[in-house]
């Protein structure tokens, strides 16, 4: 048995944005030299978010539209009434919303089938990192982090 | 270790369906003879999904008018407006909602446990493909493919 | 290669309710002695979800109003028609709306990445086990179960 881990990390700059990984991945297969097995996705954080879909520009515009939509920035949430928690400093910016896009709309994590030595996509399928509550005013960029795990033979 | 892997297919008939796929894994399963292990089902297309949920007949009818209900066929999407875009012929029809229902309702591949030879499954649980994206009036049915991988010992 | 495999289990005593299961998978991994692989929790039941996400208090009472009012307890649902259904007694208490839950808003398994022997978890990430349909007023609680598999080296 074979394992293959990666560590991997992007700049995001807008509240929501949606990355292509996919090139990256497949060539962290090939790299890996793994044959047949399953490759594991996992961003590290609880506002970003994971796909498999089709990456073509406009429906990208209309995964963040959505996004945005179907959870309000502000909707009286318990999370953002920050003088009410023990956990942040009174500054803490707002994002109760990244969260529920982020357990409600996309994945925690992603697999997806290693066989003959290539990762196995259908034809239009990209894997795509969602960016739920990019830059707060504070700060220019947030820096995200994911890593990838193969294991098979 | 041992790899396990097929191609699976079905003919969809209506713009929204939900097939079951249980049989068919647990038979996958069973050829496979291996006893310890994990099964990852990836549907091929970005216009459907899968989902681990209870078959009664009326409940899929819940799951396909539910998911209508919470992404219109018709949206003022971007992805729709076919003449904005380089890569398709403008006879194309418009699925932006399929691929939306796949990435916010659905999920893009299924991880269940094989322990002691046999799919762990409760005993409601039945492994359910959706079809978000059936045939338009040009065609009369859509072939949709999906891969199963199983690893273990 | 190896292979871990245990039951757990846990009671629910509300219609909605997160549990957070971290602690538990921490202390399995150790026992697993598994030094690289991926881990696999399953819950067994079609009313229930899994997520990977922030455990703080007020974000959880966030996640239990947001699914509450996404999905409508009463919503004219076909499965809650039990009269038309051969499949159980007439006091079967309705949960249609706990189903679509699990299917619609959650997830069906959850994969987590083990790496040096450690699971691999960003700061705020905690493993939540959502019940969507607790005891129905003939019972006090319920008793759900879920399964880890760890497969690895």
């Amino acid at each position: 048995m074979r394992c293959f881990f990666r560590v991997g990390d992007l700049v995001t700059r807008d509240l929501t944005e949606v990355h292509d990984l996919t090139d990256e991945i497949i060539n962290y297969v090939a790299e890996s030299r793994i044959k047949n097995g399953h490759v594991l996705i996992q961003p590290m954080h609880t506002t970003v978010g994971i796909w498999l879909n089709e990456g073509e520009p406009r429906l990208v515009r209309d995964f963040k539209k959505g996004v945005d939509e179907r959870v309000p920035f502000e909707g009286n949430y318990f999370h953002d009434d920050i003088d009410k928690r023990l956990d942040c400093p009174p500054d803490e910016p707002i994002n109760c919303h990244a969260h529920l896009k982020s357990a409600f709309l996309s994945n925690p994590s992603l697999s997806l089938v290693v066989f003959g030595g290539k990762l196995q996509l259908g034809r239009y399928q990209r894997i795509l990192f969602g960016e739920f509550d990019g830059p707060c005013p504070r700060k220019h960029k947030t820096r995200r982090k994911w890593i990838i795990s193969i294991i098979g033979a």
